[in-house]
């Protein structure tokens, strides 16, 4: 592919093709500039099978917003819609239709409105709330649910991972098994999510932070080909990076060969007034591994040296590394703790596929339409009662109850105020017999979701770093209650509607049930 | 990110650190410029849990080649890696190392054979074989796993689901659910392995074909929400894109309302001498709702339409389908065969992350080093049998049997000729009790699997069309055993050692075994 053919693949037309069709009607029956209002947000929390997510870290806002700050229609995109033709040969696109849309640029006609980045999210909550032209806001699907869906689905693995190791060192391993350049959206949802440092070079450079990464078993492979030893090629990594010495001890045999030649080798360099860093395990039973490897590294004086580990590493095998160190390190003359600390996690694979559900299933709904000056609410009905949407403009706000934690996310109308519903009522979004009633007095307070990102077609919003948006995590995660942590079977936090918002949804799904 | 960013974060830097702290270390110890041969393979088919793949379409190498003309390290990427630091505040790498590696250009040094895109494939087989400079051929491995791990992923996802859904028509509707930009390269490697179209409007057009797709939910909602109904929606649809007229017909109610409706439409296209296309089934037990639509369409007299079905498609659900209707059309008064032949298929979110399995465990690994005019070996040795590497500087064959079906891959030393064997001595790659003895008689031709790709620094290889890597699939697969195939339990297809490279293997684990 050349560079004018990845431009295209890459541009407005990083679109699915429905979307466009759907535009040339609009534009066919006048109703293309009607001003509409589409939500994103999703279904339900990742479920891997045997463990399941009570909370997601979102991410991807700010990839999306670069998106559309490019997006337009010019020359080759036009020509690609022009080439596309129907069965009968006549074209898929007409001239009008082409002309309105040639020189069309997404952001200029739009107000978007979104959660920011890092923050902890729920079901069903709107994400990203995007209004204006239909044609354009249907076009603008594809690349938002692409972008965000996969960044807050690896934000949210890495979260997980990191509180299942204690908060301890991670780094994103996982370039090698992403989606083709999609890595990098991989490598920078991990770092707002939980990983601290990433392996892969230039977008961690471009995000602001130095890449890690020390040596392969590959290295210490051609040593031994050209007739040297493990302990040959490990003398010479410490000679050229002294300061930052992390050995791969598992090339021949962790136990027998890796470990001692570390050692070896860390009392040259300690002799040489340099501070080895440590070593890395990345096969067999780590945790076995990693106390055996703890007690031979302190007998020798190295209780400081860190530990990584790595091998298809998620968040239950590290729950199960800490649990069985917590449970057997005493055995070994260890303090469990002490080993725990020093522990650090190189989390690739199964991070950046996030293994057991490989997906996201954010959607992004049609809500609202103005005609005549009014917002007449849209929805969608299903047999599935959860699958209706919450039609409307809506406002979304999360309540903190008395001791700062977030009990609750509530929806309701753009014109309603829960700060002033004493007590709240927060109703089940599709169970009508749901509901619970909070006093004022045992609200700590109550803060809305969403911020500007785009106003009237001009980018209002200054996207944070990434330690910024950390910071917003951690205060997020602080103030969730334990059990909608817990890495299995979580504790289900509360998305609910206001009393207004419950009845204008049962209405219409009432009168859409008339309509065909 | 702005541009420059992106390229840095895009181009040569697409690597883990690893590779360039090793690249100096080499560089250091004089081994950087050593002729060294890498392999690239898979050590596993996807196993998807309760069904696994029992061959691999091969795909990848397009996009790869095309990172390696342009990874280069300009002033952007010097400066990059200058500003690494160790611990100790020292610069990572040295002004030395950046000068050589300063204007280094990754295609200019390299001899790289590969088996082309759109070939079956199988594991432990090299895929992809890199010669060159020790220290540049370990840069270039994170992005070869990168692209040619997820495509050949995704392309055997493809041509599974193609195979489960008896060969029509299969649309791939991934963007949504891919990770980021990676969409790109998942619609690309499904359309290699079985999608005969994609929803991707760019990439579909700068790949050379039409992009596809018809109206969402959304369609329908926004002519409710203006107080028309489902029919309005339809019959703007069909006025709009009179030869192309597929409708979604589950918005409201698949067979009270979207079935019914969408016949008043086709009638009144058919009058207007226009053909219908079809309609779209997204939710709901799709085999039972096919047979009831498929019973309304024939009734209505548009028995030759199509029923395009999606949502949640993977090849355990369209097996499960087709075997359904097998079973139960005939009840209905239909011809099973006539509706599985009139059924096409939109495969998303199951595709793109290649859902069970979202990863290929391909690896590269250092298999020799050129020293003294001499190519010796490389091992990597390993606890478990089955990850100790097959050696040396090798080539790689498929025997047909009498049957013209593939019995067998076989690798070999280069300079061997298994035209010249005859028995065929074929070892088990791990298992030393495990041989098979084929008699010259009984083989048809034996094919060797590797092209050249780049020769000494040029490209010498030009990348098929799309088209063409079907052909080469479709003959592959239709020489591959039943057994093989099989969506459930497949049939293991032999993947075996000469004598003489089994030999050469064992020597060199028992000499390892001495080595420290």
């Amino acid at each position: 592919m050349n560079a004018s053919q990845r431009k295209l693949a890459e541009g407005v037309l990083y679109t699915d093709m429905y979307e466009l069709t759907m535009a040339q009607l609009y534009f066919r029956m006048g109703m293309h500039e009607m001003n509409a209002h589409f939500e994103h947000f999703f279904r339900n929390y990742p479920d891997y099978g045997s463990h399941q997510a009570g909370y997601c870290i979102n991410a991807g806002l700010e990839w999306f917003a670069d998106w559309v700050e490019e997006a337009c229609f010019g020359d080759a995109e036009i020509e690609c819609l022009r080439n596309q033709k129907q069965r009968s040969g006549k074209p898929m696109f007409d001239d009008d239709f082409l002309g309105w849309l040639r020189q069309q640029c997404l952001r200029d006609h739009f107000t978007i409105q979104a959660v920011p980045e890092g923050r902890v999210v729920h079901p069903n909550v709107p994400l990203t709330v995007v209004q204006g032209p239909l044609a354009l806001a249907q076009i603008m699907e594809s690349s938002l649910l692409n972008r965000i869906n996969f960044q807050t689905l690896i934000a949210t693995k890495a979260a997980r991972v990191r509180e299942a190791g204690c908060r301890r060192m991670m780094i994103e391993f996982g370039l090698r098994r992403a989606q083709d350049r999609g890595g990098n959206a991989g490598t920078r949802a991990a770092m707002i999510g939980g990983a601290d440092f990433s392996s892969n070079t230039g977008i961690s450079y471009a995000l602001g932070y130095p890449a890690k990464g020390t040596h392969a078993h590959s290295m210490v492979q051609a040593f031994m080909a050209l007739g040297e030893g493990e302990l040959a090629a490990f003398r010479a990594y410490s000679e050229v990076f002294p300061d930052d010495c992390l050995l791969l001890v598992d090339t021949i045999n962790t136990l027998e060969s890796g470990v001692p030649n570390a050692i070896k080798v860390f009392e040259e360099l300690k002799k040489k007034g340099h501070k080895p860093l440590g070593i890395r395990l990345d096969s067999g039973d780590l945790a076995h591994l990693s106390i055996q490897a703890a007690r031979m590294l302190n007998a020798a004086g190295f209780e400081d040296t860190v530990i990584l580990l790595s091998n298809q590493l998620d968040e239950m095998v590290v729950w199960q590394i800490v649990s069985q160190i917590r449970d057997e390190a005493r055995k070994y003359g260890l303090d469990p703790d002490h080993l725990i600390n020093r522990l650090a996690y190189g989390v690739g694979t199964r991070l950046v596929t996030s293994r057991g559900q490989g997906a996201l299933d954010g959607v992004y709904k049609l809500t609202a339409l103005e005609k005549n000056q009014e917002w007449i609410p849209a929805i969608k009905v299903s047999e599935t009662p959860e699958k209706i949407i919450n039609p409307g403009f809506k406002n979304v706000w999360r309540i903190y109850n008395g001791l700062n934690h977030a009990t609750a996310d509530l929806m309701g109308m753009q014109d309603e105020d829960p700060d002033q519903m004493d007590p709240l009522e927060l109703r089940h979004p599709s169970d009508r017999e749901i509901r619970r009633t909070i006093s004022r007095k045992d609200i700590d307070h109550i803060e809305p979701l969403l911020t500007d990102i785009i106003k009237d077609g001009r980018m209002v919003y200054e996207h944070p770093g990434i330690d910024e948006m950390r910071q917003v995590r951690d205060q997020d995660l602080d103030r969730l209650d334990s059990g909608v942590k817990r890495l299995v079977n979580p504790h289900i936090y509360h998305v609910s509607l206001t009393p207004r918002l419950w009845q204008l949804k049962r209405e219409l799904v009432e009168k859409r049930g008339q309509i065909r």
